[in-house]
C-alpha cells in the first residue's frame, strides 16, 4: 500500500539554502522566520499531512461522495474530522492576512502546506485550496463590507469557498456563459443558471459555503466583456455574520469522474439565489482572474505533490523488490535476485522522478516567494520584476507542472510492473488524480497560448527578456566541475531564445504559427526554469560541501541529480525548439473533415 | 458517449495499396486475395467489431467480472453471447492452420481483426487475443497428441487458453518461479503452485480454460534454464476429446484493477493439478517465448487499437464543440463560437494521433505480413529477412506502439477538456485501458532491454544493419516534393546509427550505457520505423493522385500526414540521441538509499 512521509529535508533546503528567505528579515511577515521556525513549521505540516490526511486518500477514492435525495453531499469516512483538525491547527491560514484571522506568513510557506497536503490527498486539498482562491479574489475586489461579512469566516476555514466558471456548453469560452444576474431593490441580484464541475460545491465539512459565481446582468454587452462576478452563500448570513435563511442554490447531482472521488465534483443550480456583485459589474472576468491565477499556482503544486509520492513509492518498491540482476553483474550474490533500483532503466525513470520533483519543488517555491516580493519588496523596481516572474511563470508551473506530474505518476506506476495497476497498491490513483490537473484551471493548452499570447508580449517582452538575462548571468563564468551544466542550461535557454524569436519573426503576421508551437515552447520554458533551478541548487550545494557541511549524501545527491537534468532533460529543448520552427503548415493544413474515420 | 467505426479504408489502403498483397498470390493462403476480398473482410470484421462488440465496451467496465463462492467466473453481460457470435463468425481463425479449423489466411489479416476487436473493447479482445497465442505455442512445441487434442477446440475459439508466468514474487525474473511439476507414472504431472495476474483465468464464455503453465520438475536446474511448458486444462479432455473431469486448478480470487475491468485477472491454484509437458523439459521459456512474441505483436495493436478508437472520439468532439475563436478571426462568424478543431493546439494533438495510429497501423500490419513471409517466403534468403525483421521490431511495436497508444488516449481526453474526466463520455476508460499495455507481456523497459541487449546483436547485427539500409534505400534519390519528408526521415536514420555506434563503443564494456539509453533506444527505433512507413504511403498516395484516382482528399491527406509526421514528430530523435550520449553514469551514480524521502 502506498504510503507517504513529508520531504522536510528538501523543503528547508529550498527554503532556507537555496531562496534564503533569512535574508528577507524586513519585509512583513519574514521577521521571525529562522531557519529554524521554518523547519519546525515544515515538520509540523508534514506530520499532520501525512499521519492525518494521507491516511484518507485510498479509502476515500473507493468510497467517494454521496449525494442525498435532499442533495446534500456527504465527504468519504473520516474527512469530516479531519478538515475540522486542519481548520484547528491553522494550516489553511498560514499565509493570509492577520487581520482576518490569518498567520500573516509569507505566501512561500503557505506553498509548502499545499505540496503536501497536494502529496497526501489531493480530493481533500481541494477543500481548502479553493477556499485560499476566493478569499484572494475576495481581498482583491469585494467592498470592505463583503469583505467584513465573509473572510473572517473563510480565512480560518469555518466556511469554504467554490469557483463558478463552468456551464455544460462553455467550459474554456466564457463569454458564452448564460447564467443570469438580476438586479434586486435591496441591491442584491437574483442569479439563475446552471453552473457545472464545481469542485467541493456542496458536502458536509463547513458550516456555510460561499459560491463565487460568474453571471451576466440584463443589459450586459455580449461576450467576456459583459461578465460579473457574485457571491452567493449557500446559507445567507445573518445579523451576526452566521449562517441564516438557505439560499437558493444546490447541488443537482455528482459527476462520476476518473478521479479525485473524495472531492465532491457539484453540477450547482441557481434558481434566483441571491448574490452580491464582487467588484464593477461587467468586470467579474478580471476579478475571477485574481482566483484562477492563484489557482493555477495552486493546480501546479498539485502536480508536484502527486509526483512526490508516486515517486517516493515507486523508489521504496525499486528498494524492495527483487527482479532479476544487474547488468554488470550480480550486485547481491547471496539473494536470489538484484533490487529493481540496479536496473539502468529503473534508475532513469526514478532519475527523472527525483529531478523533475525537486526542481519543481525549487521552482514552485521560488515563484511563491515572488508573490511575497510582488507585493512586499520594498521597492517598486524589486515589485515589478517579482511580479512579471509570478505573471510569466504561472502558466508554466501549471502546464508543465502537471503534465510533468503526470508523466511522472506514470512512470512510477510503471516501476510497479503488473502490481502497480492494481487498486489497492495505490499507484495507479495518483495516476487517475493527476490527470485532472493537466485539465481544470485552464487545460494545459490554454496555459500555452496564455504564455505565448499574452505573456510573451506584456510590457514589451519585459518579463521573458529578464528571465533569459537571470538564465544567463546565472550560467555565465561557471568554469569549474558545474561548467557542464551550466552549459547545457544555456543551450537549453538558447533554443527558448530562438524559439521566441521565431515567433516575433513568424507568428505576428501569422497567428496560427504560435499557436501550434505554444505547447512545445511552455515545454521548453518548464525546462530552462528547472535549469535554472537545478544550476542555482547546485552551486548551493557546492557551497555546502565546500563550507564543510556534514550532510555529504545530501548535497552530493544534489549535484549529481543537477548534472542527470542537465544531461538528460534539457536535450527535449532542441527537439521542441525545431517542432516549433517546422511551423503551423502541415499541422493546419487539412480540413476539418479528414479527421473522420478512415 | 464514446463511438467506435473501424478504418477500413485505411486498412484496405494499407493492405492492398502500400502493403500490395495481391503481388503475393503465389504464397499459400494468398492466392484468393483480390483487393476486393481484403475490402469485404475487413468492412464485415468492422461491422461485427463496431456493432456487436463495441457496445460491450462500457457496460462492461463498470460491470467487471463477478467471481462466485464456488471459484466460477461470470463475465460482463453480454460477452457470452457476444463471444458466441465471434467464435461463430470464425473471426479467430482467419490466420490459423486449416488444419485444424482455421481459415488458413494471412497473419497480415489476423491483425487487421486483431486491431478493431482492440479498439472495440480491449478487455473482450484479450480472451480470443490469449488463446491465438497458446495456439502458437503449441503449433510450434507441442506433441501431436497434444495438437490433436487441444488445436480443434483452441483454433475455432470452442475453448480458450491462457498463459501462466507471474507469480506474487516473480514477473520479469522467471528464474525464481517456484510452481513445483512432479512427474506421475501416466507420463503427465502434477502441478502445484500460485499463478497471479493471469488474463481470462476463469469465465464463462468457453466450454473448457487451458492454461499454459511454467513450472520447475524436481531435479530442474536453477534459473531460467530450469522451466518447463505444461498444458493445464480446466477439464481433463475425455476419450472423445470433450471436457471431462474437473482438474484441481481453480480461480482464488479477482484481481481490482485500473482498467480492463471487462477481462477475468485471476489468481490462479493449482493443486496437484494434471498437466502435460509441452516440448522438452527445462526448454519451456523457449516454448513460451512464441506465445509472448505473439502476445507481444498483438499487445503493439492493443495500443493501436486504444489509440484509434480514443482519436476518432476526440477528433469527433472537436468537430462538434464550439469554444472560442479562430486565431486568425472567427471562422463561423455565425456562430457563437468556432469549432475547436480551428485551433492549431488542439489541431497538434490529432495531428499528432492521426499520425501515430496511421503510421502505426502501417507498422503492425507490414509487420504481420513478415510473420506471413518469415513462413511461406518462396526462398530462404526472404523468409530469414522477414524474420530479421519480425524479431527486431517486436519489442519496438510492443514498446512504442502501446507507450504511444497511452499518450495518445490521454491527449485525446485531453481534447475533451472537462469532459473527458467524467465517466459517461468514455474517454478516461480508454486511458485506463490503454495503460495496461505498457506494463503486461514484459513492461516497456524489458521490450527496450530486449532490442538492446539482444536484437541489435542478433547475427552480428544483421536485422539493424537491414533495417538502416532500408531506410536509407527508401529516402535515397527522393528528390521531388517528398524530398524532405525523406530528408528528415533520413536524418532520424543518421540518429538511430549513431546512437547504434555509441552502444557498440561504449556499451559492450559498460553495459549499464546500453540499458540507461535502451528506452530512448526504443523510441527513436519506433520514429523511424514510422517515418519509414509515412514515407512509403506518401509515394504510394503521390502516385495514385499522379494516377488521377478520384479519392484526392484521401491522398492528400496521407501526403500532409507524412509532412507533419517527418516535420514535428522526427526532431525527437534528436533529443533521444543526446540522451543516449550522455551515458550512464549520472543516472546510476546515486547510492539506493538517495531514493528516499528528501
Amino acid at each position: 500500500m502506498a504510503t507517504y512521509a513529508a520531504p522536510v529535508r528538501d523543503t528547508c533546503f529550498v527554503v532556507n539554502e537555496l531562496l534564503d528567505i533569512g535574508r528577507l528579515g524586513d519585509l512583513p511577515g519574514f521577521a521571525e522566520l529562522t531557519p529554524e521556525l521554518v523547519a519546525t513549521l515544515a515538520t509540523e505540516a508534514g506530520r499532520f499531512t501525512a499521519e492525518v490526511i494521507a491516511p484518507l486518500n485510498a479509502p476515500g477514492d473507493r468510497a467517494g461522495c454521496t449525494r442525498h435525495a435532499d442533495g446534500t453531499v456527504t465527504t468519504p469516512a473520516g474527512f469530516r474530522e479531519a478538515y475540522a483538525a486542519f481548520r484547528e491547527a491553522g494550516w489553511g491560514a498560514l499565509s493570509l492576512p492577520t487581520a482576518f484571522g490569518g498567520q500573516g506568513l509569507p505566501q512561500v510557506l503557505g506553498f509548502v502546506v499545499e505540496e503536501y497536503l497536494c502529496s497526501a490527498n489531493q480530493a481533500f486539498a481541494m477543500y481548502p485550496g479553493l477556499t485560499n482562491g476566493a478569499i484572494n479574489a475576495l481581498l482583491a475586489s469585494a467592498s470592505p463590507e463583503l469583505q467584513r461579512i465573509y473572510l473572517p469566516k473563510l480565512v480560518p476555514g469555518e466556511w469554504t469557498a467554490t469557483m463558478n466558471l463552468t456551464e455544460p456548453h462553455c467550459g474554456t469560452d466564457l463569454g458564452l456563459i448564460r447564467t443570469r444576474a438580476v438586479p434586486q431593490a435591496d441591491g442584491s441580484h437574483a442569479i439563475t443558471g446552471t453552473k457545472i464541475f464545481i469542485s467541493a460545491g456542496e458536502h458536509d465539512l463547513a458550516d456555510n459555503i460561499v459560491h463565487l459565481v460568474l453571471a451576466k446582468t440584463p443589459d450586459a454587452p455580449a461576450g467576456s466583456k459583459g461578465i460579473s462576478l457574485f457571491v452567493v452563500p449557500k446559507f445567507l448570513p445573518d445579523g451576526d455574520g452566521n449562517p441564516g435563511a438557505r439560499n437558493a442554490v444546490s447541488c443537482g447531482s455528482l459527476e462520476h469522474k476518473m478521479g479525485i472521488h473524495g472531492n465532491a465534483t457539484c453540477v450547482m443550480n441557481y434558481d434566483g439565489a441571491t448574490g452580491w456583485l464582487v467588484g464593477e459589474e461587467n468586470r467579474g472576468l478580471a476579478a475571477m482572474f485574481v482566483m484562477m491565477n492563484a489557482a493555477r499556482l495552486g493546480v501546479g503544486i498539485q502536480g508536484l505533490g502527486q509526483a512526490e509520492v508516486a515517486y517516493q513509492n515507486g523508489a521504496a518498491y525499486a528498494r524492495e523488490r527483487r527482479q532479476g540482476r544487474a547488468l554488470t553483474g550480480a550486485a547481491d550474490p547471496g539473494e536470489a535476485a538484484d533490487l529493481l533500483v540496479v536496473q539502468p532503466d529503473v534508475r532513469r525513470m526514478l532519475m527523472e522522478a527525483k529531478a523533475f520533483t525537486e526542481g519543481m519543488r525549487a521552482l514552485a517555491l521560488w515563484v511563491g516567494l515572488q508573490v511575497d516580493l510582488a507585493e512586499k519588496a520594498a521597492d517598486e523596481a524589486a515589485r515589478t520584476a517579482a511580479n512579471d516572474i509570478v505573471g510569466l511563470l504561472t502558466p508554466v508551473i501549471k502546464g508543465y507542472g502537471t503534465d510533468k506530474g503526470f508523466d511522472t505518476a506514470v512512470a512510477m506506476q510503471q516501476v510497479w510492473g503488473g502490481h502497480g495497476y492494481i487498486v489497492e497498491n495505490g499507484m495507479e490513483q495518483f495516476v487517475r488524480d493527476a490527470r485532472i490537473a493537466m485539465i481544470y484551471e485552464g487545460a494545459n493548452g490554454v496555459q500555452a497560448m496564455d504564455l505565448v499570447g499574452r505573456k510573451l508580449a506584456a510590457n514589451g517582452g519585459r518579463g521573458i527578456q529578464a528571465f533569459f538575462a537571470m538564465v544567463d548571468g546565472e550560467c555565465a563564468g561557471v568554469t569549474d566541475e558545474l561548467a557542464s551544466i551550466a552549459g547545457r542550461v544555456a543551450k537549453a535557454n538558447g533554443e527558448l531564445k530562438a524559439a521566441t524569436m521565431w515567433f516575433m519573426q513568424n507568428a505576428l503576421a501569422h497567428p496560427d504559427n504560435a499557436g501550434a508551437g505554444a505547447s512545445a515552447y511552455l515545454h521548453m520554458t518548464g525546462i530552462v526554469a528547472l535549469g535554472l533551478m537545478w544550476l542555482r541548487m547546485a552551486k548551493v550545494a557546492q557551497a555546502a560541501l565546500a563550507a564543510g557541511s556534514g550532510e555529504t549524501a545530501f548535497y552530493e545527491a544534489k549535484l549529481i541529480t543537477a548534472r542527470f537534468f542537465a544531461e538528460r532533460m534539457t536535450p527535449q529543448a532542441g527537439a521542441l525548439r525545431r517542432q516549433i520552427e517546422a511551423g503551423a503548415d502541415s499541422t493546419m493544413a487539412l480540413p476539418a473533415e479528414a479527421f473522420g474515420v478512415g
